[in-house]
């Protein structure tokens, strides 16, 4: 077991359309490179996708029960709400790592509780497309441990 | 841009069968009959659709992102809870208007809050099939402002 | 009965003065011509009303109560705590338009519910001054149902 | 101080019109000659009046608290909201019998709680127009006590 | 079916004892007296009852789902949490009047919630005594309607 | 340990005669009848008993803990707020299945929750009569496991 | 703009009367005194009212949006509940101090909360009938800000 | 009309895999077998199906609207928050037994509650794999009644 | 007056059997002997008995009213929402302490409330059957003061 | 007694530079100084302090206990939780005014409540710097009365 | 380890003065007396302290955590919502008494939780002075368990 | 302004001690070295400091106020209660990032909110002791934004 799952949400297909301000002007595209790299760096093959559909995610999040060694999610609004992700998270073998791009804590208060966390390894937000690059050698770090 | 969008939700292809002390007879086709007479009269092109799944509702709100002049959202259930829909919905740059064909805030509790209001521009509630009518009529009066 | 009632509560007497970026800058007089010309096609005789007090509310409404065919009811403020405005409406055997200038649901949290609504047929809010004229002609579509 | 006062809310000058299958047929003023009886066969005069705004149920609360040996107060919909009148109330040296036509407690859940209980002597509700008189008639035992 | 059936639940048998600023110095065996002076007046057989088991009071309530004309109830503290005894009232055919001897609205808070009203036809609270006589009274006058 | 409990808890003596619309026409007899041609299909004797009172059940529960392969209990109203016999069905060392005859969850909202589920084995609800055929069988199935 | 309007709500016409052991046993009367040097002293006229209507209140709020250069506001129990008033304050132009004569977040709970506090510019309670003036004082020097 | 169909939910395609100690090691094939007896042992056909989307099992559920004499629903995590599902169940014209493996009730609180209960007829849960047989026979029974 | 009571409620009768790992092996009868030597050695009689039945248990404190010099209650489960043992609690002159043989503010959150304590003059909690000889002796210490 | 305490609470020495859109340019020093000068004025001597930690918050309200006339309290953020503060400010024998340099009930929701003010003689706030002279008046006018 | 560590919280230096017909009139020096004779009679040495700050407390539970044979704690209001003192109390390896002076759970509602309870071993309340006695032979005694 | 402060709140100094299932085997010793050479790696200064007080962690952040670059802040327990130190993160002009070693979304319920998200940048929690290597990059790169 070589790669690591990226798996995006919701609306991050508009990632640099969307409201700027709060997300940056980086696309998906960039952020795949961001991770690509950060991958390889460590020795690592990545596997990236987006969805919107909440039954895709967990398809997803399946195929990275047998495939990956860590996956990073960033479920998008799916985070706050959605107990079946929330159960396929639950259910995989490796380090999982909750990203947001923004701090999602100190916007709408809808978005101040993920149903994902209590089944991730690890948590960051608030560090931009960067966030990814840390994500990513975060879980690998995790798989060490 | 001269195309108004009107997305439908979920069972909303089961209207005429489905509770029709609620819901009325009226069929989701004669629905978009009454849209496109709407439209047509101030001069505008209407795009149709109606879909179960969230996330093929945020891919038509995607597409509306560009092609859309105004948007007339009638959500189901997902009305609700979907922050996801609600999330495309807010990235929307024209105007959205929220669309119910009964008055949800007089039936069951979980139906008195709306996650998309916040993000619409104006709402319409209970007035059976001929909201439609008034939906897309006042969405296009709101292009003008 | 031909008479359709437009029935305004506390405050919407200073609109065009208060909070513009809100309300517009449209005066009270300028929506009763609207609601007029609105009645009037229709052939319905208009009568209109603003009272700062909920007990003069409340003796409009058991006015209509005998001489409307229809009321539209923009109770201001009093729509999120008055009972008593409640069961004046509830008592109507006329149908009755819930109105609101501004998408109150997009506002203070106080504002997104209506106690009114779940006695109200059908509701409207966030088209501006031009929600008064969709509210006329639907009450009087609602009254041939 | 030889005078009852029987003080009525909103909307209970339409009794006898309004939703007959749960307030019954009779109208207030059937009622005040119910009320009348019992306090005359005490030995006591009434004062009867109704009031649809709040602040007119104070002022003759307030008259009340010169004039009465007893108050019957039955606040319609003011009951489940205004600490105003439960101000006026909480003031009155005399005894304070609450009294509700139906049985509250058994609608809607808006009407499950009265802010005025805590500062009345009593309370009796569900015993239709009927219970005027015992109302009335133990409001006077209360200033026997 | 001639007999009204009054049933008292936990505590009642310490009355006269127990805080006496509350509940005043009558014992139970003058509130029988009195309760079998206003059937008398009324042509009605009374049959009266007193237990501190929530099972013996829903047994008795079963004797008076066969045998009683209308029931008064004050089921003391189990008012407020026992849906068993709620249950055993609901299935009754006749009239049930709620009894309170004192205002139970103006004390603890715990005891501001009836879990038997919605059940019961009428509600008498805080005529102390007193109050039994009004709703053995009532109770007949229901049966009347 | 070849004996099945069944248990039953209050107002179930009532069967056939309270709210036949919601619990239907069977008497208590017939449910124990279906329960002892269901335990004795399996090789089981049957323990049947219905109480009213908490304490009562409790007992019953006790006699379980040292004589029952399985149990079925049906706690009536009790299932919402006893938690007394909560913690007597804690310390069974046996299966045990909640039954309830009617859907519980589709009716009033204090019905909703159960205080037992949490140290139950399994939940039947809503096959009315028929259910304790299934519970019985059921639970002896779990005996199996 | 040389005038200070002072408005007083529901009951405070009743002050002096009213339990004495909470409000003292100043009048109106004494404290329109007390505003009226506390004015006069920086130069500014006094207009002062009193009304338990809502409708009243708003009225008079409506007067000061066009004439007051600053307004201290005693709205009584409305302070807890009237958004009508509240949105009444909100569109003042000018500095507004809420008043209380006792400390409301030491009495009974539904007290604590004010819905006008964030429309006021200050607020001030507890100091009693002297609170009067330094609420006068204090909204003059808002003014010079 | 003879078809049973049998609707399960997200993640239910990994049974056998996932959280062995909570759903066992039967995997949804032995369950379809489980349930194609019991359908066929009371001579009904089956329809079984998985899905992870919210919108494919709408999608199913209206093909049950008009091809089954009965359902059963395993809707997983959507259970406790998918009103979209809920509103399809709803307009089912046919009986619906909920399904849930575990006993939903004893695990994390999100599982306490059901949005489908109160549009479903029966409810079985905690019976592992062989609550399917169950809700198989259950369902065809209650198309009898 | 020379009696301390130590009352003990429901399922207290299954110590030394229920969840050992809890309550220990103690048995009830162990306990017994504990405080009646804590009593003796005080020169007071211990008066000890146990209860499933919530009616019992008031029945007891009833006995203790006329009897106790003072009381030890562990109610069980009772304790979290017996009202009717509270009003009995309340009504008792003499000192009593609320006792717990666990820790059960670190148990179940349920079990995080005690509806007793408000009436009780102390509480020791989380000592095992050790417990009971402080309760006994610390109520004995309290009628001295 | 001649002292009048004024305490300040955590962040406080950094007035004027922390938001002044909040706070203004006026510093601490700026106010030790306007605090002396009201002191002065009614001829009382001025302790002033300021504390980052809530221990020497308490310690400081020790002192106050025995040699303040009077106690002016900015607590800061911990007015919003810090019970042990309010337990030092209920023990003090003199007027104590509860101080906030802005409107904290327009500000963050946390900010809405204060556990001090049930403890504290009066409140003052949203008057700015300027407050701090007002509340030492007030202080001192509060022991005179 | 020989030591027994008895940490006293905010307040209660002043115990003695500080509101006698709740504390009583005895004094912190008194209290250390009884510790000292309590744990001397089981041969061990006292340590014994007082500190305002909640650093402090935390600071000497970490002595405590490498001397401590068993912690006596009564943290005042820290009790009620410092979880840093709570994390310090988990971490003990020893017997921890929770010990309050009154019986907190029968005064102001903020001081019914505590948030202490779920990590100490036992909890003592509403003995007085003598509860200190109680709770050091008790923490003595769960050593030797 | 060159420096890096990483500030680390209540029983941080007991980390290798505490709890190591949790926290790990790592001394805080340890992750000073690792902050270190985070900073170094990137040409900044580090200043690394632990407080059990709140009063003295605010007072570190005041002098990060003037000296810090950027400021990583592990409050423990205080991240869900310290609105003071909220309030002190609030005014840093500089990146501040809230690190947490284990994922405390995943720990138990207290610790599911944070009052000092809203007013940080980013947020890392989950990585163990190697969280702060990430913090310190993630900050230093903040700063370059």
């Amino acid at each position: 077991m070589k790669k690591i799952f990226v798996v995006n949400g919701p609306n991050l297909d508009m990632l640099g359309k969307r409201e700027p301000q709060i997300y940056g002007k980086t696309t998906l595209a960039d952020i795949k490179k961001i991770c690509e790299e950060a991958a390889k760096a460590k020795g690592y093959e990545l596997v990236f996708s987006q969805y919107n559909g909440e039954g895709e995610i967990i398809d997803e999040l399946h195929r990275a029960y047998t495939d990956a060694a860590a996956v990073v999610l960033n479920a998008g609004a799916y985070t706050h709400y959605s107990y079946a992700i929330a159960d396929a998270v639950k259910m995989l073998p490796c380090p999982t790592v909750e990203l947001h791009i923004s701090n999602v804590f100190a916007r709408e208060s809808f978005r101040h509780e993920s149903v994902l966390s209590p089944y991730c390894t690890a948590l960051i937000a608030g560090l931009g497309a960067n966030g990814y690059a840390h994500a990513v050698t975060a879980a690998i770090e995790l798989i060490r441990d």
